[in-house]
């Protein structure tokens, strides 16, 4: 059955990049700067470096994490700040290999690359982007691709099966977070979750969760 | 050679408790709602209910790192609020078992327990409290028992050597944070950690960090 999953990279304080930056020089921005630290691991991993056409890397359980995460994608979920900003580094290969649906307000046409990966550009909204990624998934799954905000949207609308966080040994004090404010939740309710796996090494415990949904918040029994 | 650490259970979006509540009927805030949430895998643990004098509990690997941390600790620093609000239900013979140093600006005469508790309120600051723990603890660890709020100070001064998440698996959506944005750092810097131990159940993953410190953040290699 298609999954709708997620995964991320983050600090140890729950940032995916530094502060949002406008403007331009993106790539001199403490935005970027923080970025870099906290996907640092993924660029160093084989699989990566295979899907983006770069040689070398580490063959360990990163790289297979990724590896994996890849091969498990039939279709994506992206935003559009995130779309437009890998267009050019992506290039005309993009890693992706599979239809890519982009949320966004701005209609445009879609854009075919070379490898199996297309843009589509959905203006009605997450739920129906997510539903079309499904369609276009062939049975494998449907991954959000980000930015975090995307992810957070589909978490909050209910929509998330499954969440893995890359948890990065830094805290970097600010930043733009995956788990912020703004999930609508009541102040005595939780998104409750079940850990699946977990993988470390060095540089990256990766935790992957299975997204039970809101529930009121339990303590434990009385202690008497 | 003693270090000082820190244990701390957080949500998966780093929250250790609900919002910070003032005024009375604590216990039917909020703040403690998410508290009691968080802390849940401990309370239901073996190890803490003998330390609280209660019976009952799970033997597992969540009570294996409770009883680990007790024993490992020969002396505490903790918080005027937590000493305050934990001096009713604590009672006449507290967990602690070792000399705890109450960080606070009003004076107050130390408090013999019996079982080897007592509480020493230290008036000249976190870097004092923690010399005078590690002065008491007779070579075993110094434990900055808690609020966050300290734990992060203890982690900005530079003094904390070993951190331990317990990562419950709940989203709360708001509420106090224990690494949040007051730790002083640059926007090309990171506090560097180095986990040291991961161990899991199906209810709170448990992260070991080595604190490395403050410095700049390093990116990969160029990919070219």
């Amino acid at each position: 059955m298609t999954k709708v999953t997620a995964q991320l990279s983050v600090s140890l304080d729950g940032c995916y990049a530094g502060p949002r930056h406008e403007g331009g020089d993106w790539m001199g921005s403490a935005e970027a700067a923080k970025f870099f630290r906290v996907t640092r691991w993924a660029v160093e991993a084989m699989a990566w470096r295979e899907r983006h056409g770069l040689a070398g890397g580490e063959q360990d359980v990163d790289s297979d994490v990724i590896r994996e995460s890849f091969e498990a994608a039939g279709a994506y979920v992206m935003g559009r700040r995130m779309a437009d900003g890998g267009e050019e580094p992506w290039g005309e290969e993009p890693p992706f290999r599979a239809p890519v649906f982009v949320v966004t307000h701005r209609p445009r046409a879609t854009l075919t690359r070379r490898g199996g990966t297309s843009f589509t550009y959905v203006t009605d909204g997450v739920a129906s982007a997510v539903a079309r990624a499904k369609a276009a998934a062939g049975g494998k799954d449907v991954a959000i691709a980000g930015g975090g905000s995307l992810v957070r949207q589909v978490l909050a609308a209910g929509l998330l099966d499954e969440l893995e966080l890359h948890v990065v040994p830094v805290v970097l004090g600010d930043g733009m977070r995956l788990l912020d404010g703004d999930l609508g939740l009541g102040d005595r309710e939780g998104v409750e979750l079940t850990p699946t796996r977990v993988l470390h090494s060095p540089g990256v415990t990766h935790i992957r969760y299975r997204v039970d949904g809101r529930a009121p918040l339990v303590p434990a029994e009385p202690t008497s």
